[in-house]
């Protein structure tokens, strides 16, 4: 089995070494193509879009966690009862929020359909992409509009007559992106049917703008309607897909795609590209670890008049104040940090990204992006407090949540793992058991402290700073913890001896009785 | 001379190629690496550290930039003069802004430099590095305080404390790799004398947090000093530079450094990553241009109470009142936008970045942080006041100096264009002229703004407005006006014939000539 196991190893290795020299190949052509000149009429000459796309990432990234701001400055008065504010929290603040990071990520999604299939850009396009942008990130503050005057028709109008103009200039990119096949996608530009796919990509993306114009016009009429259509936008891809299942199932399956085409069908298991994925996650992660540090330097910087007076010139005395605020920062910030090391370490070892994948992913970046706001509640209130006590039980939601659903795209890929991981993680492989210590380390923890405080609230604070002090050193150690686990493990269920070992256990075993001249080979 | 400059384009052609397909091979190797069992004592497993790299670009590009917000928010009040309040945010504000800019970007540089010397990370790297990361977004903190509080120590004494254990994480970092040969740059990897390369770069690293130590004692006696200290750290590899070029003017050449310490030398001439350069920028463009839409979706929601009130129920009418900031935001949107893309035409040219290159880059970038602000104040007075005027003007200087910035990095890469430059924006390169208009146009605008707006004055707003509008749309146009103002030249100057023309216009011309399929192959 071992021998077995390990030419398959081999083969796959061969196949990325392929993969990525196919990848390599066309990015060096389209380096080539940046120089070269390709262009057809002087007009317009050709770039690679990588950087292009690694900038929309960031603006989006950003544009897409920025409304956690409001909801974290929502002064919480410590007379009033948590649970109350929360209330007036919950119901716009934070609903903007998750409809935001909803919205922004759906448009995100289409924007790298579209890049996938217009591979190469020329400074026309990089400007459209630039308005493209602009329109995304005045998204948020329409739904601060809508959230704030809900039966007000004008937030919803200027939301569809964004929605509308980006489907517009996405049409635009289309278009000019068809007339100079040298742009596209080389499945695309070698293929006879280009009108057809043409057609079918303008259609896909017109829909959008299409449901907001009809939106926009009942808005006069029943407003309410309006927001049901919102809400069927957002989850349009979903529905379709869902509707094309049940109609497959109750006539047959009518229809085969086109190969190229599958960047446009909305199947679960379409690619998404797993570059942009983690640039999109890395700009989520980045944003939310320094949004505290922001809030810090603009409010903790004591006036100097006030130092004077109150504390008799003594600045340490003055900064004593911020303490908690510090703590906040760091807790928050290690927490973000080391969330980003297990996505990190997730990400190296998936081969290829679903839309699936990408749905769960975009759930637990938005639970990340509401750290800080827990992190600033938690030392916000006198110690044992009953608001204390829910702030941090609250963080630790969060957390569990934000964990809880990385683990989820592991498990998501496991299904279908043969496309989407590679060998070393899969059931059986030498890092399984490691990456699923890594990836359920969080949520463990997390609910660990939820429960240990429910039981011992008094010591609520402590427990969360301990967690907080203790889970990096449980990284930097997880690879001895998890051998000695499994040793354990193996101790307990097999004693008797090595003949009864489960695979993953032997092969494990393998791995550490092999020479390393051998492994090098 | 044609034929000439076409191979050596192909020549240069195939130089890249290779260079290209070093790099690829590299990447592949270490992905390669960090599936294979590399490792020596099943502790670590290695990984190519190319997405921890982007993600600290994005920590360090958001923390550089965030502290131009405490100077943004700093209320203007009309009754007074902006020069007077300018002045009050000239000496702590922007001075905090920019030594900050300044102090990161350095911490950024010597980044770059440790991971170009380990090129491959295990997860032990990846958390000691996030332990720096989290070290260099607490800087920005002591830097408020010391600008705060200039005469108390604590300040200097914390930002030393951090330096400090910033060096020790980064010597950690340094022995841990050479511990681990594997890890490290392919040409450290193959070299014989690593202990001595280990020791070289340990002293370079250990220079900065020395100093630190003798700033922190010496301000218990006498804290001025330690300003100038922390002062020549800022300037050190600039200062150590000087000083190694006056030596060997006066004693001759005394030592040629190895190949592969090209990284420590400090040089000028000394490469920087340009992948690292350009993700540095994307991040800092990106959180520029979205800072504006942060303040308006917190600040510009009007209250439902007071619209009900002061407006009687009509929205409309309450967002009147805002209008001016949405023309700040897609104001500044947009010109951030373009100088992002006049930043990524200019990059793709360019073939290596060089650290005078890099200081330019910084320079310009700290310009473009500053724009949000003065976007700001261009919107926040009444029209036709003295205030407004040179809320005007500042955004002019700071646009201009942005810009201006930027064609120094070209006329830097001009000076070593081989080494530097794509063929094309060369002295007499096909895009040669074309580069120069997209580098030029802001500055020029913006110049041309400021003294329009000096002569009339009672129209300066409208001037501003116009310009705003129309840039966008003189981008678009560019290439168009650069062949109809070549032909005008040519005209001009030489209305005789075609024996006269310059390279440059003689190469154009003989590219225009050339049929489109030669031009394939």
């Amino acid at each position: 089995m071992g021998e077995n196991g390990d030419t398959e190893i081999i083969e796959h290795h061969v196949d990325e070494e392929m993969e990525k020299k196919r990848i390599l190949r066309s990015h060096g052509s389209s380096f080539m193509e940046s120089v070269t000149p390709s262009e057809r009429d002087g007009h317009s000459s050709t770039q690679s879009s990588h950087r292009l796309l690694a900038y929309s990432d960031a603006l989006i990234s950003i544009i897409a966690t920025v409304m956690i701001l409001p909801v974290a400055h929502t002064k919480v008065q410590d007379n009033e009862e948590l649970k109350e504010s929360l209330q007036v929290l919950l119901t716009t603040k934070i609903a903007v929020y998750l409809m935001t990071f909803l919205i922004v990520t759906v448009a995100w999604a289409a924007h790298i359909r579209l890049f996938q299939v217009i591979e190469r850009i020329d400074d026309c396009l990089a400007l459209l992409n630039l308005a493209c942008m602009m329109l995304i990130t005045f998204l948020p503050y329409t739904f601060s509009l809508m959230a704030t005057f809900p039966e007000n028709i004008l937030g919803i109008l200027l939301f569809c007559a964004c929605v509308m103009v980006l489907g517009f200039i996405q049409a635009v990119i289309v278009v000019y992106g068809f007339s100079r096949p040298f742009l596209l996608n080389d499945q695309i530009q070698v293929s006879e049917n280009q009108v057809f796919y043409k057609h079918h990509i303008l259609k896909v993306i017109m829909r959008v703008p299409i449901m907001c114009f009809f939106a926009s016009i009942f808005s006069f009429i029943f407003f309410q309607i309006s927001y049901v259509i919102l809400a069927i936008v957002i989850f349009l891809p979903y529905i379709s897909q869902s509707l094309k299942w049940c109609r497959s199932k109750a006539i047959g399956q009518v229809e085969e795609t086109p190969d190229s085409m599958m960047f446009y069908t909305y199947h679960p298991n379409e690619p998404l590209s797993k570059e942009r994925v983690e640039a999109f996650s890395d700009g989520v992660f980045a944003i939310v670890a320094t949004l505290l540090i922001l809030d810090i330097c603009e409010d903790n910087v004591p006036d100097p008049v006030m130092v004077q007076k109150q504390y008799g010139g003594s600045l340490v005395a003055a900064l004593q104040n911020y303490g908690p605020e510090y703590l906040a920062y760091f807790g928050s910030f290690a927490t973000v940090a080391l969330l980003w090391f297990v996505h990190h370490s997730l990400f190296l070892h998936v081969t290829r990204t679903t839309r699936f994948m990408g749905l769960l992913n975009t759930f637990s970046l938005a639970f990340v992006g509401g750290l800080p706001l827990a992190y600033q509640l938690t030392h916000e209130f006198p110690r044992n407090s009953r608001n204390e006590l829910e702030a941090i039980q609250i963080s630790c939601v969060i957390i569990f949540f934000a964990g809880v659903f990385q683990l989820a795209i592991w498990v998501a890929a496991l299904f279908s793992e043969r496309e989407t991981l590679h060998p070393y993680v899969r059931y059986g492989g030498r890092e399984h058991a490691f990456m699923l210590a890594k990836l359920a380390l969080y949520p463990c923890v997390a609910l660990g402290t939820f429960f240990l405080t429910c039981i011992l609230s008094k010591f609520s604070a402590s427990i969360f700073h301990l967690m907080e002090i203790t889970v990096p050193f449980a990284f930097l150690l997880l690879r001895l913890l998890v051998r000695g686990g499994l040793a354990l493990l193996r101790l307990i269920f097999c004693p008797d001896g090595p003949e009864t070992r489960s695979a993953l256990e032997e092969e494990e075993e393998e791995e550490a009785r092999m020479p390393f001249n051998t492994m090098i080979t």
